[in-house]
């Protein structure tokens, strides 16, 4: 039976769902706007508008006011999904074939264009006063994502990799998108900037967090769940915490045979086996645990409203199992 | 000796090329901001920002009021050349190695993406009461510029292509990027309604000739001035207004005789002499002088120091050998 937290978020989820379903599409050219419709009516956790919505109600903002911002941020989302399952050659994407599977890469490149525009287009259509500051913050965000990717990207033909430039690949690349919806709704109501800071700060642990626990399932879930096969970034050199954790812990010797063994191994059993001996698993769990802590700290001075559904959000994050 | 319209046009591309190379650009991480520099800082015309400072200027603003969107139009210029190229898999742009030939594919997306971010961040420092309308105007500027590339890769599978879509086509392209540098200079000066409509005109029939005079110098220029191979591109089925015209003149079999024949030559010498026989680069020309004079028409109503610069980068733009 569904709690209360399932609702709250289902209430929302709805809403974004239905917004994007009402965005205005040119039918023409089809070569462009198919695919694009094809990725942003997904099923998708919406956690992005999600948190505009939360965070500008809380603060007594109507809805209608918030919602061209937040569907840009979900927009805005999918633009660097599609972007990014060309650039890491992914095949499937939430259990579909991603656009340049399904379509070609051209396709993926120029519909993925569309959609960025289109999350720009979104929140140039919110009233307010802080538009211009909004759309300063909302490209800043931006350039920090394709950041985010370039370092993901670089860090694939490295071996070096340190916990510390992992963390500031992870936080460019997911939790600035998150801090950017928490503030983007405190904009909208007028917050002061001390409120907008710890929103921030909020959303970035939270990020950090939540990147920690995806590498955690990426290892301990089962694919099914996932939608995906695993163990097959390991091999394709693709950076974890857990496993920058593992190497940080060994000897030169040991992070030779340890890459190795993940080269050479695709089996997420036998993956799976290796991390829990090494301890990083653990490890990994409680700086999750120590993040999200963190985390709430910052909700302390916000209203009862904000403070109690970011709350029921985070706990949502906290058990999902894909 | 340079004459007075080449040495007003070398006044604005420098006052353009030092606003590009003081724009900030984070130096890190490396693999995303190196290619963005090559691109941004190269030997460009400069005419869509040439076209918002003219009018803005035309109107009493001062340039430093104009600049940021002025970059902002030039800025996305780029990214869509950079995004274009990966697309059209050309090898040069400019006479230097295209982003994804010096570097690879992922580079050029990424960097593209983050060219494509810098546009909207140059626009946001834009101070106006009508920046809201203006962030509107790009955004749906940008929607039409990817409808154009969608098209024009459309077309390249097509041999029934029309002289009529063929239009629509370039419009979207390269008209439709003109014209929102004109208004976007307009809406900085606050112009009426009226004359921004007359700007937009001006730009669209401007942008119609120049496309069609481009398909004209791929026939007529030689490869040196153009910096480029001649020739190929009609192997590779790319449509242009002169091939169209030539089309529409023929029955059946006269047309798949002229395509197979284009299919197998990439001399552009043959190439140039069965467009001559076919009379389609007369009649282009007079397509091309006859937008000319619809397109000054329209800045009648304008300011004398507005109508003069405009007029003087037509005929700048109508001297061009590439």
């Amino acid at each position: 039976m569904p709690n209360q937290i399932t609702l709250l978020i289902k209430k929302y989820q709805d809403i974004i769902n239905r917004g994007l379903e009402e965005i205005p599409i040119p039918g023409f050219p089809n070569s462009l706007y198919e695919p694009l419709v094809y990725s942003l009516h997904t099923q998708g956790k919406r956690i992005r508008p999600i948190l505009t919505l939360m965070v500008g109600e809380g603060f007594g903002v109507p809805i209608e006011k918030l919602l061209p911002a937040a569907l840009a941020l979900e927009t805005l989302h999918t633009y660097t999904l599609v972007h990014d399952d060309i650039m890491d050659n992914d095949d499937l994407r939430r259990g579909r074939p991603t656009v340049h599977k399904k379509w070609d890469v051209n396709t993926a490149i120029l519909s993925g264009d569309a959609i960025n525009t289109l999350a720009f287009r979104l929140l140039m259509d919110t009233d307010s006063p802080n538009l211009q500051r909004m759309g300063k913050l909302f490209t800043e965000g931006m350039l920090e994502i394709c950041e985010g990717q370039a370092l993901d990207m670089e860090f694939e033909h490295r071996i070096d990799v340190t916990v510390e430039e992992y963390m500031t690949m992870v936080t460019k690349k997911t939790a600035v998108l998150l801090a950017l919806s928490c503030k983007i709704g405190g904009l909208i109501a007028d917050c002061d900037e001390n409120t907008l800071m710890a929103l921030e700060n909020f959303a970035i642990k939270t990020g950090q967090a939540f990147q920690i626990q995806d590498d955690l399932l990426e290892i301990l879930s089962d694919e099914e769940a996932m939608g995906k096969s695993l163990g097959s970034d390991f091999a394709a050199g693709k950076k974890t915490y857990p496993m920058l954790l593992a190497l940080s812990g060994m000897n030169k010797k040991e992070q030779k045979e340890f890459l190795t063994f993940l080269k050479n191994n695709s089996n997420i059993i036998k993956i799976r086996e290796r991390f829990l001996k090494s301890g990083s698993i653990d490890k990994a769990g409680r700086t999750v645990n120590e993040l999200i802590t963190e985390s709430k700290e910052n909700l302390k001075g916000c209203p009862s409203q904000v403070r109690d559904s970011l709350l029921a959000l985070l706990e949502f994050l906290q058990k999902r199992k894909s």
